[in-house]
């Protein structure tokens, strides 16, 4: 059987789904290491593999952008200091599961307020 | 004046602009250094700088993920040849004008179908 590299749940099929999350006033936005960590364990969390992973800081602001690409697709975290705010994307195909790096990720960066939106990317 | 990081337009502001992208019954979704000059090409028409660019070939699908951190976020592109579609991201700040990139893609891949959602992320 011919191995399909797709999502396929509750009847639908797809290629990837893709979490859109807003942290609020949350701690550590400017620090590298700690977001290293925090991706890191965050997509361990969700059983996946990392091919890549690199992390920008932003001078004077101190914000990051950071992106791991994945066996599965990408994760991106894109942080405001200033604004206490930070946008994180994880993208994954297949059986992966993005939800399990919510813990970890709120664990790591306790935010007091969260927002997590769902897409269905290419729907088939 | 202090220089701030994020977008202002139409008497709003927020953190960035995400552009949701899927293309259909394109081409060149699993030619690897197609897919490096037409993000390229795609970056530069927004002017914005590339810090990294990292591409990756899976077999045996032959699909491609690529992300490129730029200066004011990041672009990432995932295809899945086998079901001639790629999903392409677009994230920025500042005053950067990310549709700029689309007639670029557009040419590139030749898509038979398009689609654009545009999120405005972390309002102010």
């Amino acid at each position: 059987m011919k191995k399909e590299y797709c999502c396929s749940r509750d009847q639908m099929k797809y290629a990837g789904t893709h979490l859109i999350i807003e942290f609020w006033n949350g701690r550590d936005f400017s620090s590298l290491p700690k977001i290293r960590k925090i991706l890191k364990d965050s997509i361990k969390a969700c059983q996946i593999t990392i091919l890549n992973l690199n992390l920008h800081k932003f001078s004077p602001s101190g914000g990051i952008s950071g992106v791991a690409i994945i066996q599965e697709s990408h994760v991106s975290i894109h942080t405001w200091p200033e604004y206490k705010y930070a946008a994180i994307d994880i993208f994954v195909c297949g059986q992966v599961d993005p939800y399990k790096a919510i813990p970890v990720l709120k664990k790591g960066f306790r935010p007091k307020m969260i927002q997590v939106a769902e897409l269905k990317r290419g729907m088939l």
